[in-house]
């Protein structure tokens, strides 16, 4: 293996291995290599990823505690991605946040993150007890987007708290944003303690100059990344990268054992494996071509009347110190439409978008896409804005952003996983305020929580829920997205 | 749909309809329908696969919160399973277990456990902080087995434990072998407490009269099924199930939403909706196929010279009240070899079991074996038969059973949560007596963990453990196997 290095695939070829073996199969799965597989799955999926889909046979190493080929996979991950160790993930970036956290964290431990964090951190505080110390995100108004942290903030909650275990980031934001990872991860280090990293949209950073810097070479300790989401591994396949000591790997394996199905699919772990192969040995030259259609369609798309997009001459500024060029947020608020409504008009015109949000689309453009589909998409956004009703006569009153307020950093009432467990109760929600609040509740745009489990509900946070509903936009992450009533902590 | 019921296939037709569906995809995985996978992958699994993993998608609905085509399917399977409602995992059944325990204990409740449970019990546990009362499974020196549970043993823990909130049990064990389930239901219920059932391995029960009862028509809260083990899902694909209303739906969704990924694969929830039409279906002749195969090998592997078979003329006694007669558990001991070496002897003549110990090997017959499997398997081990040295010389010292020592029913000195979050050290086994175990320590076989985290370490468990490693046995869940050194709590 040594001899080829990074054009190794040594868990793939040990499954194509058995594939090629003749025998008596009488383990699991079931459907033993698809011979038991139901017609339409066979019809679905083909015979191939069936016949693929093994246990953990002699010689397939085990996911638990890898010493054979599983092992051999993860050591060139992490030569490829510029780790010192690195995890295979069947349970997607989601397993990866909260295993990160269980390793720095104990129950009762302050953790830094920006309220615009993925659930699946907020899951990650829940398991292990942990408590948060929230910072807001910059907050552009002007776009209606919430980017990244300024470093600056991090300083001020790391004086304040000078106890705090961790600090958890998101690099980049869904939007491609970028904050300045290198200096935060100064900052943490200077306080000695772990910079942990959801980089579920920045898999492909390490591939190419003219991306933003990825985590890992910005000094980060652990880093989550989804490969399948801008890589070519299989949806839910995703690593964790570690790097440097100020975090025990045994503990991030522990971790991982509690949150990881006891029999992983080695389709999804064999799709890591040639994925980190691909992007090993010609990841430069895929890069290249897909940040060359990523430019393109940027250009062709600002010409489109009514139309911006997202752009790197816009950062410079904290919060939002590069952009990941390959992330395409297009604005069509002026076009006096939503992103909703844009979005059906483009399903129609037969393109999908990633992301749709009051005033925005976005698009990720990937190693896996074409020249052709590029120009459906400039022509069928040049349909979109031909279609417009009021360019020529602006309308656009509901698609002001609402200003979202800022929260000041406070530990909350309860920690997330005491808000949890506690008994609660719903209540309407002209009687929710001053409750603690027993759910997150998430305002889209800009999709930053507005609750948090655990947190005092205030008249002025109310009012902006209500605010964002009536301007078009939605709630998620609460029992009821009409906001007629809320989940609160009983009162003792 | 309800006109054809479970012919139908709501979640894969959706899927199938997307990948006829021309259309410029700008959305997760990167890999855009395996336009942009990695050459190997593409090799390895086929393309039909790759373009079936889609995202959630307009139409695809959210494993989350499901109110379209997943909801539907799981509702389909909830009707063939015999729930009043499912939930597909993408995370395995280890997922489900834990998701099973959050939804009903609180942080230091107890719940009723046999010590021979899945190491996601464990896992659940941990996450929860629920405080185990172990329950020894009956254990069957003659043939060195672990089987159920005495339902006369829940009986007594409860009375003696009445504030308990929750009893958990395997049905059926590894070896096909099943409690009184029944029995158990109605002691769990007569103390107004859920019954959750481990039933990783009796997925296909719900299909056929000569099966053992399945866990929901015992009258079981919640079931978690590995609809990949034994029946035609793709690995790491499962169900939970509910039926009453002794459990809030909603905790199973929001324990659920904590421990699996927020980018499902697609791939393996349309396994699941493809496994449960070809059951719902078909099932009943796929299993009296199944049942007669296994049966044919039963009956013909009973006749190899030194061979004997784990069969259902041996049930009916407390913790053994039935078999799966799908599950061959061969002993080999009397041939004079262990399991593993019989294991390797087998792979060389082209039959892969499922599972080695030290005096039996384990062999799942599913829908997917056919009878040239069966010939290849009997004629396999008619083979190990003969080339057996020892069956005109018997020398078995080494294969006498270590008895299992009891451990009797008490509250551990800390909870597995509370052990895991310790401050922990490693110290050699000769100091470790009196000390509070941090770690599982496992011994193989009959596979019940003699101790868990949060126990006292006391030295006949520790003469056990190693007289188990001189009779050839196995140690897994702990550090260091060899087991020269132990995890301990450290001292205060």
């Amino acid at each position: 293996m040594t001899e080829f290095g990074q054009y190794c695939t040594p868990l793939l070829d040990a499954i194509t291995g058995y594939t090629q073996t003749d025998h008596a199969p009488f383990y699991t799965p079931g459907h033993k290599h698809g011979r038991g597989a139901a017609a339409r799955l066979v019809e679905l999926h083909g015979i191939a990823g069936l016949q693929a889909d093994l246990p953990e046979l002699p010689g397939l190493d085990h996911l638990g505690a890898p010493t054979g080929v599983i092992q051999a996979a993860q050591q060139l991950a992490a030569e490829a991605f510029g780790a010192d160790r690195s995890w295979f993930l069947v349970n997607g970036s989601t397993g990866g946040v909260a295993a990160a956290m269980m390793a720095t964290c104990q129950p009762g431990d302050k953790i830094v993150l920006p309220r615009n964090v993925h659930q699946s951190a907020i899951a990650g505080l829940i398991l292990t007890g942990a408590v948060p110390l929230w910072l807001d995100p910059v907050y552009d108004a002007a776009s209606d987007l919430a980017h990244g942290l300024d470093p600056t903030a991090i300083t001020a909650v790391l004086a304040a708290h000078p106890d705090t275990k961790a600090v958890m980031i998101v690099h980049p934001t869904y939007y491609g944003v970028c904050s300045d990872v290198a200096a935060i991860a100064q900052i943490c280090h200077a306080h000695n303690i772990p910079l942990l990293v959801d980089e579920a949209h920045g898999a492909h950073f390490a591939f190419h100059a003219d991306l933003p810097q990825s985590a890992l070479a910005a000094g980060a300790d652990l880093v989550v990344q989804s490969i399948h989401k801008t890589l070519g591994a299989m949806t839910q396949a995703a690593m964790l990268h570690q790097q440097g000591q100020r975090v025990s790997a045994d503990r991030v394996s522990q971790g991982l054992q509690l949150l990881q199905s006891s029999s992983p699919s080695y389709v999804l772990m064999a799709s890591l494996d040639a994925a980190r192969q691909q992007m090993a040995t010609q990841g430069t030259a895929l890069m290249t071509q897909t940040l060359q259609l990523a430019d393109q369609a940027r250009s062709r798309i600002c010409q489109i009347p009514g139309l911006a997009v997202l752009s790197p001459e816009q950062a410079g500024s904290p919060g939002f110190a590069a952009l990941d060029r390959t992330r395409l947020t297009v604005t069509v608020a002026q076009l006096g439409i939503t992103g909703f409504i844009a979005d059906e008009v483009l399903q129609d015109l037969g393109v999908i978008a990633e992301l749709p949000d009051l005033r925005h689309l976005t698009f990720i453009v990937s190693l896996g896409n074409t020249a052709t589909d590029i120009d459906r998409l400039v022509q069928a956004l040049k349909t979109l804005s031909q279609k417009s009703p009021v360019l020529t006569q602006p309308s656009q009153a509901s698609l002001v952003p609402v200003p979202y307020p800022s929260s000041g950093c406070s530990t909350p009432l309860l920690s997330p996983r005491q808000a949890f467990y506690a008994a609660q109760e719903t209540v309407p929600i002209d009687q929710a305020s001053d409750r603690i609040s027993a759910e997150l509740v998430c305002p889209y745009p800009p999709g930053i929580p507005i609750l948090y489990p655990g947190e005092r509900i205030m008249a002025p946070q109310l009012a902006h829920l209500q605010a964002v509903l009536k301007a078009g936009g939605m709630i998620s992450g609460c029992a009821d997205s009409t906001l007629k009533t809320l989940q609160v902590v009983l009162n003792q």
